[in-house]
């Protein structure tokens, strides 16, 4: 509870699921397109690194809740194939925060409500996978908490170029996201 | 969101801040009873795994939103006085889960809830430190969601007796905990 | 606390806000379709009734924290056009329940969990206004909580069938939506 | 979600189950002093209407899941003994605010989280029924959501003396609360 650890910041880069095995069904679909996205986030991560834009890596844990974030990492670069690539070009840095992302709102049974408020922040950008899934159901929530949100459509990716257009329709007409490339 | 990983059972047990660096205000007057509590909630722990019951921690970062629970059992075993001793006796097991606890009751901002729901967990004993704040504040989150509650007295402590009785009497009174010791 | 006045039910038919001024920016674009699905709930309601299914109203209440909800039934019923014609197919009956949903999701910031759970609810029936913001993002919540959720699509209406139709295939294809006809 | 209707204000007074059937077991211990604390609570919401600090009820439904606010107050202030003259002491003024208190804390369950961030408020005044049990754990959970929290002790009531005073002890050491009598 002290949190002297913890940056204020009235913005903040959220960074979905790209430490992702990509082993489920229909991963193959996403995964090229996952790779292109990742390049893009890593470049708008380093970038928010250098503005003092706090980076959170929100990352679901795949079932393995024996497992820590740190281990997942090391176990996934070490893989094969765009699973590891993403990881590799997207880990954490010194300074980052990691939350567990329990279920497929990054709000839901997260600390990141807490971790927020602490931080200041009342904007984030969204970058991840995938786009209809995780990162609209997560805009969903911060929505409801009246967050302003921008989902960079560069640094997030969909099974299907269908499937990720509707996602960011929905976001920017209902969800009232901003979903202009990004420009930190 | 495979949940192989976690295991079916309408109980488990919640070990809440033994890893613990034990060096906030107060810390001294705590220590020696929370050595006492652990050497109790050891057992406990040890009886719950061979009875299959899971065995959860649910423990603070004490503001430290960059470290991992398993690196601070790390850093705080190699450490002195009753904090490493505790952390010895409590080292988490192969199969037991973890769980970051931001705030004082285990299900504040975190994945408790989740987890218990999936496991079918309805009935939860409480170990840990202190009684009167984490310990009852975890019971008055228990309490609000109908969940039996045990809290064993001997596998918990305060920074006094009288803090520790109150809390207890509390626990049993209002928040509807059976207080009797434990016997798993 | 008592809950003697709360059913036990396995499922329940949940009502979301076609008690509505219908005055908003759209809403004559919706009020034709929302007077159509009102027709088909408001037999789903029936049947639902008959066949001893609770009835949740969660009704927004559109900014009037001053008023509550028998008032704006009666204070709509006696309006003009679409609104009243549905406030008056879709009256509460006595032994429905009514709670309040302050922003879009019928779970954020309301006692629905609470509800649910004390019912022993573990399926809903979904209609309302509109398909694809409050019914999608309570069907959001619901599968998060990893309730079954049907949303019978002649019972809920949107601004356009284009934005309904996306709505329901996003319901059905990521949310794990059954969106065939009602069938109590 | 058109917000008009609530004021903005840093600090509000929240009123919690004064309307109360007093009907439990052990009400009859609670009644002669929960009418004190009804008369000096009374006192500071007229204080606060007067400085536009938003006064709100946050009060159970007793089970009553069909009833609504207005009909609880009109049905209470028709009564007999403790129960009704306290409602008719603390009966809500035009402009007040009513929240449906599901459970022992107010913000469990309920709308009040967005109430209070949608007014703005940070610091929050907690009088009402009982200390140990309802304002308590209100009291608790204000302080995980890091809000100021005021107990003036004149404004509450418990069972017995003994357990007010360890709750306002408990709440001033731990939860951090001021427990200095009201000064609006």
């Amino acid at each position: 509870m002290n949190d002297a650890d913890l940056p204020k910041s009235r913005r903040a880069l959220l960074l979905v699921d790209f430490i992702n095995p990509l082993d489920f069904p229909g991963a193959e679909d996403l995964a090229p397109s996952a790779l292109i996205a990742a390049k893009a986030a890593a470049k708008l991560a380093m970038a928010a690194r250098e503005n003092s834009i706090p980076v959170i890596y929100a990352n679901d844990n795949f079932g393995l809740w024996r497992s820590d974030f740190a281990a997942m990492v090391k176990r996934l670069e070490k893989g094969r194939g765009e699973s590891a690539q993403i990881v590799r070009l997207m880990r954490p840095r010194q300074g980052d925060l990691t939350i567990l992302k329990p279920m497929h709102s990054a709000f839901f049974g997260s600390p990141l409500d807490i971790v927020l408020e602490k931080m200041g922040v009342r904007s984030i950008v969204l970058a991840g996978l995938a786009t209809d899934i995780c990162i609209q159901l997560t805009a969903a929530d911060a929505f409801l908490r009246s967050l302003k949100v921008h989902v960079p459509p560069e640094c997030t990716a969909a099974e299907s170029e269908v499937k990720k257009r509707n996602a960011l329709i929905y976001m920017r007409d209902i969800l009232k996201c901003d979903i202009r490339p990004a420009s930190i």
